[in-house]
């Protein structure tokens, strides 16, 4: 299996950056106070689309050769990954397929459909979502671009942190929430292609533990339909993913969803920043293990900023 | 009656830089696509304690002789300013006495016993925060700051447009919320001084109008018990502040409870930043008047960002 390597990501972000918002890296002193050690919030719910997955939806886009171009992308999702391929697509001029399930919330069919994707309804089954996917990349020719299980979309992820080390270089931590495992993957290529001394960990709900669980078996474990509030965390790990992983993170951490809820509070209370439930696991982590984290120079990747403010938790 | 001048703005700055938060100007495209004007938000919900009173009780502590440093300052407020000035007066080492009605959240009190303030309670009426406030100024030799009616005050307020006409000088306009006036006062001295041309406009609720009511017929008209939900906005004019509003100001505009609502949650959905209510008035305002913004270059000071999650308007 092909891993991406450092060059890789520098790659991408060549590709990308002027695409892509440089996003803010913010920090908090009374946070810093509040948990003991220096923490660099690197905001990706600043990012086009209010999350890290434009970085990889693009780089995917911009990797595509002129044929593949014309043909147009393909990906089944309803979440932040399908508005970030419909923009990505839009803006290059490249048709953008998403198979969303019929139940979607309006909201999002509307953002996607606002960026200019052509929208295939199906029922809300993963079988119906792959069926009509196939469909659609016989009929037109479409490249599929998977949310993680992607090289070039986990170069493009990697791209976040190498922005946060070009700011903080002195890193003696990074956190990363894990879902399907892109953004860990490529900041984790990233973060030890630069420093092989910094420490990566994934911060992963307890709910939906299937990295946890992959990572300290050594076998791939799916989960089995999770229940958690950090919904963009629900995926599990693919075999690429769980490769990179296996080499180059440190620890994963998992967290409950009281102390998601709670330092998601924390953050918009202290920070007056928005960020989604899933973001909020790399705090959680630090709140959960004080003693790992005192008087370290942390990194936290703030992966999106989208949530429904009429279903908030607190 | 002595006006403060641009230049009291740049002392001010030189003497609180050190003490404050430079805070970032923000655009979001998305916004600038749907009201067809360039946006410039200058973020002063990122200011310490969360607002840009900050800045105004930090130049009037650091404007004080060494006899009245050792005695003190007070004030009376249960809002913003309150926290502003126990923080910049115990980053000083100076004592803070604050009068609070005895009604004010607790979180209220919390914030401000917790930047080291000594609190006084009193009955929730302004005969009893001024005789409360009176008491401890004659046993304390504490000197008052007021919130909005002290030159020192309106000349730190300033300092949040300097910062912002310095990264954006070649603004249109400037609009900022209109309460009592201290940051207006300040905005509005700093905009003319550093160019005449650009048109300073206060945003102010429909319901809490009286600085549009004064500055229409220019008579100082308080408002009597005004309900609004931007609660930063409640207070009236006072002499010095209508003044220089006078001197300075190009037009007040009022803005519905409906707009301020839909204009917070805009800025909270696209720009994934938390603004309180009187904040949102200065996008009400574009919302209202579209044809007067039009094509143009804004800055917009948003204020603040403490809110009661627990009691959101949306």
């Amino acid at each position: 299996m092909d891993l991406p390597s450092l060059s890789d990501i520098q790659s991408a972000h060549t590709r990308i950056k002027h695409f892509i918002h440089r996003t803010p890296v913010l920090t908090s002193s009374q946070l810093n106070r509040m948990f003991d050690c220096e923490l660099y919030f690197k905001c990706e719910n600043f990012q086009k689309v209010g999350a890290f997955k434009f970085r990889g939806a693009t780089n995917a886009v911009l990797s595509l050769n002129d044929n593949q171009k014309k043909n147009g992308v393909v990906t089944h999702s309803s979440g932040n990954h399908a508005a970030a391929l419909a923009l990505a697509a839009g803006m290059n001029g490249v048709r953008a397929f998403i198979v969303m399930p019929e139940n979607a919330p309006s909201v999002k069919k509307d953002a996607v459909a606002g960026y200019g994707a052509i929208i295939t309804f199906c029922k809300p089954t993963l079988q119906s979502r792959e069926e009509t996917c196939r469909a659609i990349m016989e009929r037109e020719g479409a490249v599929l671009i998977h949310p993680y299980d992607n090289f070039n979309v986990i170069c493009g992820q990697g791209t976040a942190s190498l922005e946060l080390l070009e700011e903080q270089p002195g890193l003696d931590i990074i956190v990363t929430p894990v879902g399907g495992g892109g953004l860990m993957s490529g900041t984790s290529t990233c973060a030890k292609g630069i420093n092989g001394n910094i420490t990566v960990i994934g911060a992963e709900p307890l709910n939906a533990n299937d990295a946890w669980k992959s990572f300290k078996t050594g076998i791939l474990t799916p989960s089995v339909n999770p229940i958690t509030i950090a919904d963009g965390l629900l995926t599990s790990l693919s075999e690429l993913t769980f490769s990179i992983i296996k080499k180059n993170v440190d620890e994963i951490l998992t967290v409950s969803e009281e102390s998601i809820i709670s330092s998601m509070k924390l953050i918009w209370e202290r920070m007056k920043i928005i960020i989604e439930p899933s973001s909020a696991t790399v705090l959680a982590v630090i709140k959960e293990n004080p003693g790992f984290f005192k008087g370290k120079k942390v990194g936290l990747i703030i992966s999106g900023g989208n949530v429904d403010l009429s279903k908030l938790p607190f």
